[in-house]
């Protein structure tokens, strides 16, 4: 598209911050080893060429860097954040300078918000590269007659599968959908080693507190949960899990943590850190049971996990620290209970997300091949190990291949 | 059974062991909480009565102590061992001083050891607890008409479960069977922090060497070999990774490890310990690389990971090391390559068996009650839920239920 | 002072930036319980009224917190920054606004910097609390009419107390010293936990990089080399240690650390970072033996240990990330190769910052008392131990006496 | 001396196991490189040649090799063992056959242990290798004739060397003793990572329990407890630390661990492991506080630790595990409070011991060569540095000298 045409169509804050914008893009695109290699060898085999891609992620540098990918693979690409609050818009303005439509802009209201997503289903997208599932349930609900034209969704995490699987059972995936986040080379780092690294991260920098001799209260033991109790105990920090699920439960206890329900976990609690994927993971109930001081932090699903409504009005005592009273007591909440690795940060580490997004770009480009039946799909196991594959090689790490012992052995049952 | 019966029907090495056995059993019962409970509450309903039960598990106290629930709820039981290497001649003597009938000797010779498992075939089990399918494979094989009188095999290990798979593929698998290594009260438990810990422990008993700045080879890294690798680590060694899956690769080098192929990785290891679940993970062709005076242990499936045959004959230079010449250099073998946790120490923690055979103990229950349809079979959640309860209940620890809010967003797509 | 009288004294940014400094000033004094304490109980008992105190340290919000307490108590405070790069204006006009004289801006340039050091000399301080020794060094060499005056210097870092050593070797320490930084309660959290936090906080956050699957070079294997190295590895990083000292060079192995001379140990390091304490630890010999986009940082002395100089010019591809080109390769240094915690962040948790600047402040305050000799002193004992139990005291941990028993076994040897 | 006379001047148990004696010491000589160095280039100079030494420390395989290397060196060697309970009686034989006059038999009665003692006393010693001042004490209290005689002394043991300082305050330190302890090479490594490791591997080995999600005291926070607390962390464990020095207690709640007096500390605890280096940690009024089935264990000084006479009788419940009955609780003391890494196990690794014992030859070497002062004296700087440049050197480990700027830096103060 022309960048004149790609300004007209766009709706972003300012096209000034384009510059800045590139340079966020390139040092993505110098460590992302994985999407340069399948771009050059995979995507550019004309399976996306003229496709319409609706890329609906939090819109900061390495998924326009994604973004771009998609199009020099011949892709007409629009783009939308999936939160407000972790939208760059000097990276949106570099991604309308290239040419690609953008309705994204940083701190944009909830009805502006809405009004961006449905805007990018007007473009009738064929692909969508979701999270959250927030643009497929808008389409679902409010453009089903696109829905039945979408060629699939490609969703990036644990809560928007759960949204693709309710709408399944509700009979209303009459699409091909591929369960992204469900792929190991997505959620066995994403999860644990690029939220648990990068939230931890920012929770320290946001305060500028030690995590040494401090009790964090870590509210959910998935991925991310488990990725974030091992990161503050090797910080010096003591670790209460919250687990509605026994066994992930008990392996928390085996782990070497204390598990406690919410309510008694939060007691001594200096950082109480959700990662539910789900909603409602801190509310009101349970604020008699903070302690003074106590940080709350949301490292799960956008800014649900904590019911900062609840809290009442704050004041912002440091940039990203929100003072609120109840009780008496102090309880600060970090960037409003948005994702604090994102909108406290730069999201997860580059290195990680060029596995996360290789994912989505083959699971995009396998979706525009055909052939993916509708209803919710796993992502192909043989494109998980070529990812794999792929970032061993540029590590320079080779693996052995079983012998024909082994094969037969894996084969037999009876020697 | 009375016990002159139970006497007259095993093969064991001596009954006058039988107190020291009783002893051993008594300290596993002191630190059973789980199975405790559930035989209390659960096993004595009557299903098990009269049911002809073959445990072949390795029989040392706690699989002598599951035994002995199982022969109290009602159950006709006859034990043999997994692997003569394992067999403890007390914890046999204080079972058929109970009247429980037992084939197992310490040290059996592979004829002998075959002896008796064919002979705990010939009492027809209705039930069978198995380890590595090593009586079931033999029943198909040599007593196929015993084999459709099966009302169920319950398995306890990644390789036997592996085994039913290709008795299925084969058309084989005629009776129901439950891959009781998949519960997840068993793998997440068992084998990294059972055998993570039991195996390392054992490792350095038996050499009386450092941990400390060592080198570990850990060869696969699945559910051991995450226990193994990061017990080394804890222990101040430094791990190389040998994993043939890509993904489990890249995850080793995610989690902090070296990752190479075999050859490259054995090079300057100090110890070099299996955990394939495989056969043939350290065969001839690895020796020349080995460097001088390395240490070979095996944490993985019976004896079969290491090729210790092809090292030729070797010296024992102190209990349990062996010394063989390879090229000049001197390769030193724990116990023989059998399972270094168990041929070389007492196998697995007490309360981590407690869960295993927790789900042993349900499993066979369940099979006992009916209703499982032939074929390999989940062990049901539900019952994988209670035993993570019941061990939690023993610990003081509640949980917490979902909210009202939380049922509902699981199950919707649109909020 | 009047605040027109400090306004005019001073040589600051700008005085309008105040109120931002007073809002970082209150989320440091809320989180410095020990401090608040000592200033109540023990700082008010008149041996620092009038005293002419002179604060040369990192100029943010907890040095601006500690001179104002220092203030509170009475003394005529004058404070100057330690390093241009780490100054924050907003703080400096706080202080001005509370009456306090301040003598520094951030990016200062050299002789600026120098400039603002003599102005401080000329106040003729009796105390100084040093970093570096910056103050004291340029009294000695410039001044030494005023340090005889000087009733005393308390040093904060590794260096300044070599370097107050090398005062007292040469027979220019004519005045009292204490080694502030060898206080158990300094140098025991500041450098590992402090620092070994906040540096790697720093990095990551700079870079948006992963740390898991990385190679850290830390060369320096120190209090703050080993904060780092431990902290790194719970990361999922991969660390070399480079250090001189054989000894210490051993405890590295020991630990788990790959230990190797500096030209091999960078050879695959993605990130190399000191923390030796003292000068040229990574220089143009060792340019040739670095890997093509390594990021270089510094958690050690000021910025005197990476040879940035001789890196030639250079881009700056991200905030506080400056491309090098270095024989085809590209090279990373963050800000600069000063203290990356402190000029790519907010310096040291304050909780850190709060036992050190209570040894700063009790040291102050015994020099202040008198009966300190002329020389190098230990800080004392007894003043470590009390703030150890007052830190203890504000977490409501207790403590244990040794028994009768204990006390006669520890000073007897016949029993 | 010949074999005939030693074995007639000795007292030990059995002449007749120094077979399986010497196996165990070849197999210690096999993993001491450093020992094995030091014996060719620096033990044989003549020094030692003649001298009358008498070592008296744990006499396994380890403290065998030392004395075998000592005679090798031409010294009259005579040995005794510091604890009857972790004296092995096949080490003995073969010390003797060897020719060494040794003193000592497992499970030996205290009456027994004291004559043993002293009979290696009329020999007039002039050099001791001590473990706890158990000789030197007896010596100067019963024969203080032969003290006047002692060229020195070098002592192994945190206590011993407070002993020694006892000694000293009360003059009668009148000859050069040697605070080998105290050498970085030993304390460094011996203690954290040799009693580390193996006092947490035979607890477990003893009790066949899991260390995954259980609660550890830890009482005492030196370089033992430390080295405990570590592992246990690193073994699933939760650790809360019992310290009575302020700042090591804060120490030990920034490493991440709950820090309480010890009546608190032990009412969760699953395991008490003392680390104190003193005597009376665990006492008759903390038993009360004590959890049932708790296990004890002591990893400190000699059996002094735990006050298992106040116990009361007990029962073994199995080997090395004996349990007694304390209001209505069962309290299980393992290896009757000796230290449970000796007593119920080998002891430390031998590469481990291969540093101790290089600082215990050096060190007699040091004090045979003459010149040491009467007193307590520091080993020597230069040694403890040799040591570990030979342990590096093994490894195969090159290090970095510091730089021409690096030396002048460290001599400077104005740049």
């Amino acid at each position: 598209m022309a960048v004149a045409d790609a300004a007209a169509r766009s709706r972003i804050a300012n096209i000034e911050l384009a510059a800045e914008g590139e340079r966020r893009i390139a040092w993505v695109a110098r460590h992302s080893p994985v999407l340069n290699r399948l771009a050059r060898e995979r995507l550019g085999d004309g399976a996306l060429r003229g496709k319409r891609v609706a890329v609906v992620v939090h819109l900061e540098a390495k998924t326009a860097y994604l973004t771009t990918l998609l199009a020099d693979a011949g892709a007409e690409v629009v783009a939308a954040g999936s939160n407000p609050l972790s939208t760059q818009d000097s990276v949106c303005a570099a991604l309308v300078r290239r040419g690609i439509e953008v309705h994204a802009r940083h701190g944009a209201s909830p009805d502006e918000f809405t009004t961006d997503l449905l805007d990018v289903a007007e473009k009738a997208p064929q692909i969508v590269i979701d999270d959250g599932a927030e643009l497929t349930r808008r389409i679902v609900e409010h453009r089903p007659e696109l829905a039945v034209r979408l060629e699939g969704v490609t969703e990036e995490t644990t809560t928007g599968v759960a949204r693709l699987r309710a709408l399944q059972d509700a009979g209303l995936l009459t699409f091909p959908a591929i369960a992204a986040n469900n792929a190991r080379c997505k959620h066995m780092f994403d999860n644990p080693h690029g939220t648990g690294q990068t939230a931890l991260t920012a929770i320290l920098r946001l305060t500028n507190l030690s995590a040494a001799g401090k009790r964090f209260c870590v509210v959910g033991y998935g991925w991310v949960g488990r990725g974030l109790a091992r990161r503050a105990e090797g910080y010096g920090g003591r670790v209460t899990v919250v687990e509605l699920d026994p066994v992930q439960a008990l392996r928390a206890h085996m782990d070497g943590y204390r598990v406690a329900p919410l309510a008694q976990a939060v007691e001594d609690a200096d950082f109480v850190v959700t990662a539910t994927g789900t909603t409602a993971a801190v509310t009101a109930d349970v604020f008699p049971h903070l302690k003074d001081r106590v940080i709350l932090a949301n490292a799960g699903h956008h800014d649900r996990e904590i019911d900062v409504g609840a809290l009442g009005d704050g004041v912002e005592v440091r940039a990203g620290v929100v003072r609120h009273g109840v009780d008496g007591k102090r309880v600060y909440v970090l960037v409003d209970g948005a994702l604090v690795n994102i909108a406290g940060g730069d999201g997860n580490p580059i290195e990680i997300m060029d596995l996360s997004f290789s994912v989505q770009a083959l699971s995009a480009h396998h979706l525009a091949s055909g052939g993916v039946p509708p209803g919710l799909n796993a992502f192909p196991e043989q494109l998980d190990r070529e990812i794999a594959h792929t970032k061993l090689a540029t590590l320079g790490i080779e693996l052995d291949e079983p012998s024909a012992a082994q094969r037969q052995f894996a084969a037999g049952w009876s020697t």
